[in-house]
């Protein structure tokens, strides 16, 4: 298992390099950058929105269309009342502290991870041990630089003790961040003093819908709640057959505290949730388990944690849910198929782990939660959560709503009922009970099956029943026995009702996409060995294009030739671009080495003689040529996976002309 | 040329039919129901997400691919003062009234709109002619309950002058639609009295970003500017070159003041706009205006609707360009594209038309704007906008922050300059003037051609020049000869600098894709004769599910054939969805039809025995019967477009069997 960040090759990664290649590229761009930028907000370029589109087009054959889920697209715009019913009205918020001097606002979970963590660095230097460099952010260097750490030796318990509250450093609630900030004295480096008290900061956008401005609305924290909402309708659109699952891939708002780490942490994302309801009974089995039972997954379970350890283990989802380390067989299934999308999209299978949510950490309507956690140079990232939600949602909105988000499922064999059950003598009873009538049914009607055997047995001796009514009388009320049936009946029924369960993948497609580039990012030297040039090793699928096609030069003769190859590419769907810039032909593959291009074709004088064009390999600069036919079938064929380069090397002859040519040049 | 809305086969437009059945089918369904709903607020369910997809998908592959344009994906989220530089802070709005005395809030020019068509209703009824009923929508249903328009004959002249009015209803501002209020007396029917004085409303949900609440911001209006503030790097990205446009597909914001009208006139909606940078010199001309030059479009220009008319022509771009009536070529370009587009997508040829801005109605960045108009039982609707943006935002933006958004391109031949130039004496000319010398300097430097000719012929002849230079001594300053010198000189200039003027095809996609549904619904008769039938003719390319695959009964033999034909098809990239309920097969076909499925195939006995399956067609309900190899192979060229069904009935056996049964059933 790695546990530091690295390129593609085992190199160290150096995130400046790429983060300045990233920028140059147009991957991403802070957005508003003319405007000096808004933190926690960036807008894609062309590279970035492609490879974005790209995972997302994997992503809905790998789930909805594989599993035949109902996408659904939903509205951003939420009225109040929706989540303040699903709580996060509430509950969905961060603990945030000022610093009373500087007035900077600050993320407290965050704040003690910080200094604890450098505070142990300290210990390292002052032991003479070697101190792993993590890249930090600006903001975390200027506090660094304003109250520089000394490397102070620590004792051995303390170092513990701060090892094990790093551990479960997501568990902490406001009140126990803020006695961790007294107790080991958590100064802001860059005013000298503590931050105040935590307080909870809810993280949702608010606006107004409407012009009265009497609609109180918020931006969605998740794209769950409109599954949610629209789940009779989507039942029905099913069939009522459940199992079934519906899917939906929308942005959702988070306004973050205090942004930084880049793409990792933004305010505004796009996210792609699924969200599969399951009948509770029967121990939420899945019917294609065994498909994926032998798949191996890297866990970090809540004991662990809780224990202070960041030890994993490596086991089959089979035997984890037979040991019982994940619950069900539904949510085992779906954390093995999101290890398998993961996977297929080009994620670094030795930086994949997925960590189990402890208690306190758990979002509010969780009852069991994994984490496919991603190993990035900002350490492990959260990238897709996998929560058992129980019944939660859908139970507190058909209660609040009176909506009936329920299964109705006619049972194979009727259910036999027998139950002791009250009736009344309505003639009588209200007559008797007067202005109380209906309190005291009520607290009849609310008695236990226990108590109603012992109430009918009362009836049958004394002729009255005493039952408790609070608010009436004396507290207690006596009923006779011509105003009350109680008998022990049997009823059949043909029809059970029942809440399902949701357990819910959710994909946050930013940090995949981020995460995605560090585990492809590498640097070669060049042929002059003057400089490292970057190179993105995306797989075909989601390289956000395919071709590149580079005339030789810029003589007319090339450019109907190149007109017509990306003609033939766009017919079978592959995308390609021309580069018909002066640069020369190596700097053009540079910049498309650099821009993830997996695949190049050279147009030159041989071409317009014989038809026949270069293909290079943006992995091995390797080059092979042959006529057009045999090319295009190659790429195709490597695009849609069915061969690698190294197939297509065995088949068409080698071709090293242009590499010398690249080389002196 | 249609003028009322009409199904597919020229049957009147039953709309509450039509939204009942797409509701049904969850095409669309309003956002939050359960929670009583937000007027301007829809969840799309399963078939009105792929449907939407797919019509995305066939823009981006009809604009963004087939021209090379560099897509990018923007925060919708956006501080305040980036909308305040591009004007939508002070003039995005609509007018608004209120009621005095039901306290209703009315969008200002949609109420003049309908009080003027209704008097114009009663005058036609008063006067014996046939009344078009057009669909209304529930609210103004509910005002005509209660201010029943009597049917009362109107003088000639005040027909005349309504008519003249509702031509040019958009062309009208808040006080001019204050004058017609009080003018004609128009009142709101639910209260009988006229309400209160428009006033500006401002259509931006506003929001604050960060933890502070110190960074007010707003849900973007429109994903234009996110390429604007873009293009220094998307200019780079291009290598420098120009022409160039950038695309963006996203969610944009309009807090409407009362939506009404479904689909149409939502809160939150998708769209898909093109910024297309030219070169203002040289007329804007489009290198491909040759492909589209002879395409016919239906106009109605901007003169036509300002003298009260609503009469259009039909003509060809090349001519319309030629003649004036559309600007510039690449205006023309793009509405002809924009023709092409909506035709390829299946919007009904004879209810589309482009209507062009009149003054007042322009946006505030607008120099020409032609709106593609798609008629439906709502009347005319906007759905494509065309606009010339011309260097507007690039301009504000550039200016406010500095930043170069420009265009910088070495000269072919270098420009020489002859000019009259003025040099200032620094040494002497400070001093002389002390404290005034920034404003003379300024009053100097300002000076035309002509002006600084006429003072240098002064300067030689008098030894010294008079400036008038508001604020300084009596407004008249004489400036001698040893402080400055006027001469006629020559410099050269390699590089040009200018900005670019922009193009904007800007589609909202929730009104295309209402629009389509309204045009590809018709009702066909059962066979039985009891009841109509809805059937969605969606083009292929677009049906948001290809292939109905239904076994004749729930025989377990059908089940694996069912899979295996689902599996093979989705290898093709083909969508396709098993029904295997228990209702007739007719009954099943019926679904689909309503859900704009193009193709079924049914798998019964003969299918076990001989491996032949029969294919349905949605529009014609014929039938064809062959192996599986041929049924596919058919499925393919219809869904790719190579074949229409009518080629596949020529070549493959007629097959009558089930539809007999159906009817039957």
């Amino acid at each position: 298992m790695t546990t530091t960040a690295t390129t593609l090759k085992g190199q160290p990664l150096d995130r400046p390099a790429l983060d300045s290649m990233l920028r140059r590229r147009m991957f991403y761009t802070p957005a508003f950058e003319i405007y000096g930028g808004v933190a926690g907000l960036y807008d894609y370029g062309p590279p970035g929105c492609s490879l974005q589109a790209n995972i997302i087009d994997v992503w809905r054959k790998h789930f909805v269309l594989e599993e035949d889920m109902l996408e659904v697209d939903c509205s951003v715009l939420t009225p109040h009342e929706v989540l303040k019913t699903s709580g996060h009205v509430d509950k969905f918020a961060d603990w945030m502290c000022k610093d009373p001097k500087n007035g900077e606002i600050i993320r407290a979970d965050h704040f003690v991870e910080e200094i604890l963590e450098s505070r142990l660095k300290g210990d390292k230097e002052a032991r003479g041990q070697k101190v792993e460099e993590k890249e930090e952010d600006p903001k975390k260097k200027k506090r660094k630089a304003k109250g520089v750490q000394e490397a102070v030796k620590l004792d051995d318990a303390v170092v513990q003790e701060y090892e094990e509250v790093l551990a479960k450093i997501d568990n902490y609630n406001g009140e126990e961040l803020g006695e961790l900030i007294k107790k080991y004295d958590l100064k802001n480096p860059a005013s000298g003093v503590q931050p105040s008290p935590p307080v909870a900061f809810n993280l949702m956008f608010q606006t107004a819908i409407g012009p009265s401005s009497n609609l109180p609305g918020y931006l969605r924290p998740e794209t769950a709640q409109g599954q949610f909402l629209n789940f009779s309708k989507l039942l029905e659109f099913n069939q009522g057959q459940v199992p079934f699952a519906s899917a939906s891939i929308g942005r959702s708002y988070r306004n973050e505290i205090s942004p930084r780490a880049g793409l990792l942490r933004v305010r505004e994302f796009l996210m792609a949730e699924i969200e599969h309801f399951v009948d509770p009974e029967g121990g939420k089995k899945h019917p294609r388990f065994h498909e994926v039972k032998d798949i191996e997954l890297v866990l970090l379970n809540r004991t662990t944690q809780l224990s202070g350890k960041t030890h994993v283990e490596k086991i089959s989802i089979g035997k984890a849910v037979a040991d019982g380390i994940v619950d069900n067989e539904t949510l085992g299934y779906f954390m093995a198929r999101i290890h398998l999308f993961l996977k297929k999209i080009g994620v670094d299978q030795s930086k994949i782990r997925f960590r189990q949510h402890m208690a306190n950490e758990m979002a509010h309507y969780a009852a069991d939660c994994w984490d496919a956690e991603l190993l990035t140079s900002y350490g492990w990232v959260e990238c897709v959560g996998c929560a058992d939600r129980s019944a939660y949602d859908l139970s507190v909105h058909a209660k609040r709503t009176g909506a009936p988000l329920i299964v109705r499922e006619q049972r194979a064999e009727p259910l036999v009922v027998e139950e002791w059950e009250v009736e009344l003598n309505k003639k009588k009873f209200g007559p008797h009970f007067k202005k109380d009538g209906k309190t005291v049914e009520a607290a009849v009607l609310a008695t236990t099956q226990e108590q109603r055997e012992a109430l009918a047995k009362d009836l049958n001796e004394k002729g009255s029943i005493t039952v408790e009514v609070a608010g009436v009388g004396d507290g207690k009320v006596e009923i006779p026995k011509d105003l009350i049936t109680i008998e022990r009946r049997t009823r059949t029924e043909h029809v059970r009702e029942y809440t399902p369960n949701v357990i819910e993948p959710s994909f946050g497609i930013g940090r995949i996409l981020y995460a995605l580039m560090e585990h492809n990012f590498w640097t070669r030297a060049s042929e002059g060995g003057d400089e490292a040039r970057g190179v993105l090793s995306f797989p075909p699928t989601v390289a956000p294009t395919k071709v590149l096609i580079v005339p030789l030069s810029s003589n007319e003769q090339f450019r109907p030739i190149c007109y017509k190859l990306s003609q033939r590419l766009r017919k079978l769907g592959i995308s390609s671009r021309i580069d018909d810039s002066s640069a020369t032909i190596g700097k053009r593959y540079s910049r498309n080495d650099e821009l993830g291009t997996p695949l190049g074709i050279t147009v030159d004088f041989q071409t317009v003689q014989d038809s026949t064009i270069t293909l290079r390999d943006r992995d091995t600069t390797k080059q092979v040529r042959a006529d057009e036919d045999k090319i295009i079938a190659a790429i195709q064929s490597v695009v849609d996976g069915s061969k690698e380069w190294k197939d297509v090397e065995a088949e068409l002859p080698i071709f090293e002309g242009q590499e010398i040519e690249v080389a002196t040049r």
